[in-house]
């Protein structure tokens, strides 16, 4: 079994990290190859930058299609994940999508631990698409107050906040390739912390493993044969 | 004032027809530009076409942002809507979006007529990202069935299935560029039936006139600084 | 085009102030004409102001639906407007449901900026009413604190409270009347802000612009013809 | 105690059948008085109605609420029961929320049985706002081919139509005055059948005898005392 | 009319509290038997005391079904309430079913007062459950800045803030035998102060009085005949 | 790593026909133990059966959870997760919460074919307890009308009415130890069909390799100290 993760922004560190971590996961037990995009954007902030990193991922999907079981598109945006989901006959798993559902099975409800103030409307859109906003404490992102702590300290303050302030029970990390964070924060809080590409692996594995992809009579058919993709 | 009505496909005849409603819906007291998206696909059916119409129309609002007042865009699919409201500061209206709100002020709830049956899921997405998935008493699509008849026909028998079948009070038409079947399905029907390219118009032209436009501080708030577009 | 602005309340200068800023908006496109109901109470806070208001309300729309095109009710309490809709063949428009539903076009979330605290709850049932509690970050009213400042000082620092603390995005003020303050507010703010009676004059002219009113087939289907209104 | 049931229209029939299922409820443990009111319409049909038998409402329960403990609004559209609830200290129920609650009680999903077609979507709109929507499985009303049934044969059409095609586990009677009907409905359908009259005086009773009446901090404070009731 | 109590855990003097003002508010009209479940657990707080309460609390339906006309289970945490209502044929109230669907007619929102902090969210896994969580204004319980208060003093302190801070027009008990406190709060407080104990009452001799049980059509049809209960 | 599944019920073969697919799914890269419930009834249809099967799968629980790394609980009722989750350490996945969160990934909605038309109500009450009623397009179960075709022409029927009917666009099986008809089925419909027991095998696989379990600082944090379990 084969799975292609897709940074779908051109951060080649951003993607070494989730590549490390990813392989941990897969413990040699699947490949898993991970993949910038050399033509996205350095990182995925707004719509524009979605739509920005549509040509790249695209092309890394129908390049990989026939040599790969499946694909985690890693941004916690899950930027064009319903125009993959379409494309690909293969199954295609976006991180928000699959951490946010994960993250639904292990407590009431979970917080998610964004980068920036404001992307957290974003967050709170996405989590509505996937029907998880009732279960959504909250999303927070470190404030200026907190402008000179560094990475792992910020999102430990917000998180420590979420199940303080929040009630939240769960943790998600608003980022891909936060993985290295992941351990040592659900070590020291005490709770669930999610790392999104984990759990589109879990997802993506586990749909390869018994044969099942997205359905292809609905909302995913793809293009009309007579509105065929360049 | 000058309102550009986008048709993100490439369909010259289709735009003909949206520039005929909506020059009569403007009635000489403000000025309405309609353009087709020459780079965009031949319609707009699939998430595939979403993207694939991006470029264009990103572009033609690249380029008309100083010479307008406002933006239309004229597809009962609002492709790249949230892009189009970030990018520009001029106020963008999706027509899917202005017409489902505008139904649900005239009546207990409303129908879509969609052309296809494959596309129903869509619609029902997007009524669910507008919060009137609880006024929306189906989306209908003609079938088989109706093969032979001509499109009013269809729709017109799509619509009083949601009527009678349904409860629709109100119909909402699911393609831009029938306008000129909206009047006259209106008077048959005796509901009101709604075109979008004209619902569109109605909340741009009084944003304009009012000088709001999109809020710039959260989920709008366009691309980071460190990011700017190409 | 002949639009009846109807302020339900007695109260002659907040009539005025309606009259002066519809009149801005309309800018000789169409005709505006504000009324005030005389036999109405002074002002609409209650449910009993609400019935207080309707003969006088009633009456108006009675005596002038040949003369006009279409009715708003100038009232954040969309005082009667359901009964006033069925009445009435010609379209009418609610400002607390014309501006919420603007609003939620605008940006992620909006708040209600209201006269009272105890009136808090009012706006909340209609924003369930008319499906945007999703997107309601909060209603906000000046509390005690806030005693000895001038009206335009207290909406403002409400307003600033619901954008800081609540991430709104969008701010509709919740009493008619108060238009002067919305253009001040919004400069002042950075984002838009809403005065309802114009939201009802963008739909009411639009609605009567294309010949669409209510739906009168179902919820709004009128009086029995056994049960004649006297 | 003493109840006040009041029928808001006009109908001493109906008042009349009223008065007996009251009764024999009462069993003579409490005292109910059930009273018409004589300026309300005949019917109760469309928001109009509601509105004409506001005046004749108010005025009964002013006239009473020294005299009684509490009061039951007897009419499945609970006509202006918000404002009941705020201008009497005494509990104020009304029939349909207090039926729906009691149906959400006694099985998955209920049904109301509606007199009429084009009644359906209020009950619908109140269903809403009493937060049972996801437990309604519908709203049924007798059609033309139910024209020379019985009203009786009509009713059991529609329930045994809710409970074989829409799930319905409960019937709630959708108007005032068929408490006989209800029990033979019970006996021959197998299921609770609930006439709102006696759900009200349920709750109303109950809230007498334990000294609890509407809350009037908030929604139901009542007039402002600057704007108090003629 | 004998209605029996049954307080699930094993807390004799819980039970005796509770027997003392269900009499009071039955008030010598019908008939209340209050029993302890002798092999449940002291109190009830987890998943596991709800199982741990069943054999005991199924034992006390069974052995007296033919003794009395209607049940209601003691605890805010309405423990095995489906399948009680699905065994029994005779009505089965739970008392946190009961006060919250009766707050919710009582005004705009209520919160629960809960015991203890980690028990928060099961009150709100409750609330949706029974479709209250659009009115659920919060559940608090005393933290640790009240250790040192008396069990009044704490209920009071979090319904207080509830108030003033959340909002809540109604206070709901979030445990049964404090119906002492009950009164003496909403003296204090001026708002309804529920006891779950007295709604349960209140519903379920309402239920007997009409001849009304769980429908046994469909969720509560109860064990398969093939799988009859031991 | 170890996953143990346990079937709640007492009935061997069907614990045999999971064990098969559990196995054929784990396919040598991690162990699966099947066991059925000795003291558990013969399968689980009612409430009183999910009480029924508790002390025995407690037991089962209790006595292994040192010896395997996660449990998965084998019954589309999902009897007593809650409390599985609060007394283990260890993940625990129910197959009805896995198999419809799963399915909600694949396609914009899901159906689930269930054995009974009485246990309807149930499936719709579990998915509107996991969040997923908004995607749940449909629960149906074989109707007299096929009472003398296979399991699988039933099975069958019922899920191309699903797809047709109520535009399913996924399949979930209502019941565990039907392994062997999902692929079949699968192959036949051309959609996607989930067999629960292989979507808990997913997330319990995923959840043990990652180190991730359920949260224990609220709704699962277990026994009060003063009230272990027995």
């Amino acid at each position: 079994m084969k799975i292609l993760v897709i940074n779908p922004n051109s951060d080649a560190q951003m993607t070494e990290l989730i590549r490390k971590s990813a392989e941990a996961f897969a413990n040699g037990e699947f490949e898993v190859i991970c993949k910038s995009n050399p033509t996205g954007p350095r990182f995925i902030d707004s719509y524009w930058d979605e739509l920005a990193c549509a040509p790249g991922l695209i092309q890394l999907v129908k390049e990989n299609e026939d040599q790969v079981d499946g694909f985690v598109i890693a941004c916690q945006d899950d930027p064009n994940l319903d125009a993959v989901k379409e494309l690909a006959s293969k199954p295609v798993v976006g991180i928000a999508e699959a951490s946010m559902k994960i993250a639904s099975m292990l407590g009431h409800r979970f917080s998610i631990i964004s980068t920036s103030i404001p992307s957290i409307p974003n967050h709170e859109v996405q989590a509505r698409k996937y029907h998880v906003d009732p279960v959504l404490a909250s999303v927070r992102a470190p404030g200026e107050e907190l402008r000179d702590k560094s990475d792992e300290e910020k999102f430990m303050a917000c998180a420590r906040a979420a199940i303080e302030d929040d009630r939240a029970e769960v943790i998600v990390l608003g980022c891909a390739g936060l993985a290295d964070l992941a351990k040592r924060m659900q070590d020291e809080l005490g709770v669930p912390v999610l790392d999104g590409v984990i759990c589109g692996l879990i997802i993506a594995r586990g749909l390869v493993q018994c044969g099942i992809s997205t359905s292809k009579i609905g909302r995913y058919r793809g293009p009309h044969p007579d509105n065929p993709p360049a």
